[in-house]
């Protein structure tokens, strides 16, 4: 058993190629009729999810709840999203579909707590937004983790790299500031860091870093392909994840 | 102006995501908002082309209709196919749908004349079945273009390099055969070679081989930046390119 696989993407376009190319290298098959299906909807053009969580844009809820729409209607049978922040999102999304919608953030918490078992403290590098939003702290809060986020000025220099990143730099400069980042939450405490930003995977690795580097961008992969063929139940609309 | 792009991809997925790279290469822009939006239908899983068109295994044709109408109903505005063979079964996509449908072929046929004016004999690096179909052969004939073709035995390696590629093989070996089989064409006197294949360019570039290589994966990737971009018309429903 195989499912078709929706992918909310373009929020930006170099994370959906990125997660796109991962999932064919994590699922590559022998004859070309054994891999997944996958049906991606690369839209940039959906409103800008920080300018509108700070009030300066439009909503990008609509534009994501006619994506699911029509990923849905052309076949899917689960829908994941791969930007955090739009996260955010999730209701407006949920509200628009029958189908189960993969919680990047829940599967990212899951895999954090499997891959560092006595964390307590965890580093967040994530946009500003996602940061307000409060996305990661709600799903690690009952498991005891505290969250280690960049300071104010650490804050406006991932926004400043992320926007950088967007606009196709993965140059040595940028590394070297997301890498900045990572290593300032680690000297803060952090037993792991969470790269809860689809960009930072593309400038940052985990041999970056002296703590382990859980890459949101590869736990939705290794998802993904195991929800598609069939190796996990799909979580239920109430965004549960088995654990 | 921009027009979403309706891909119907994953024949195969790695020449999918060839073209999913090359187009935001070639549509980059400074705000993420100003990107394309491409809805792609990666699916691996339509009937082997090879296999159907040589009675060995069911038609393509509805599969590749049932997912021309999903990238309709998600709002694509015309529709374009990663991958030369299955454009064999063109008519059943434009039968499923009311958006245009850009010929991989057409465009191929229309680009090379215009790298390779004077050009009276064109190679063709193409599977079995694609040079049987007559697909490019046609669509060169009007413009007093001759085809080169692999002889038998040049037909029957290409077939299984391009096995191997659809494996995930890039590796030295495959290169080298494939570039054995261009400067075959070259040197029966081909003034051009068309990479009649999305999985070619994956192995062979213009640099190993002494003729123009025209990439169909190029092509379309260039012309289908313009035709979203609202920078080219799109052909009609006759499969005709405006030239």
């Amino acid at each position: 058993m195989t499912r078709t696989v929706g992918v909310l993407g373009g929020l930006g376009p170099d994370a959906t190629l990125d997660f796109f190319a991962k999932v064919l290298r994590a699922s590559r098959a022998e004859r070309e009729q054994d891999h997944l299906r996958l049906l991606i909807d690369n839209n940039p053009q959906v409103p800008d999810r920080n300018a509108a969580l700070t009030g300066r844009g439009a909503s990008p809820g609509p534009a994501l709840a006619g994506m699911a729409r029509g990923l849905e209607a052309a076949g899917a049978d689960f829908l994941v999203m791969v930007c955090n922040t739009a996260h955010a999102y999730q209701a407006d999304i949920e509200a628009a579909v029958r189908v189960p919608f993969v919680s990047l953030i829940d599967e990212t918490v899951h895999a954090t707590l499997r891959a560092v078992p006595g964390a307590r403290a965890v580093g967040l590098l994530a946009t500003t937004t996602c940061l307000d939003a409060g996305l990661y702290q709600r799903a690690f809060a009952p498991h005891g983790v505290r969250m280690i986020e960049p300071d104010a000025a650490g804050r406006a220099r991932f926004m400043e790299v992320l926007y950088r990143i967007k606009a196709g730099d993965t140059g040595a400069a940028v590394r070297a500031d997301m890498r900045a980042l990572g290593l300032a939450l680690a000297d803060a405490g952090a037993d792991a860091l969470v790269a809860g930003c689809t960009e930072v995977p593309l400038v940052l690795g985990a041999a970056d870093v002296p703590v382990p580097l859980i890459s949101s961008t590869d736990v939705l992969v290794e998802r993904t392909v195991q929800y598609a063929r069939g190796l996990a139940p799909l979580p239920t609309r109430s965004t549960e994840v088995p654990s």
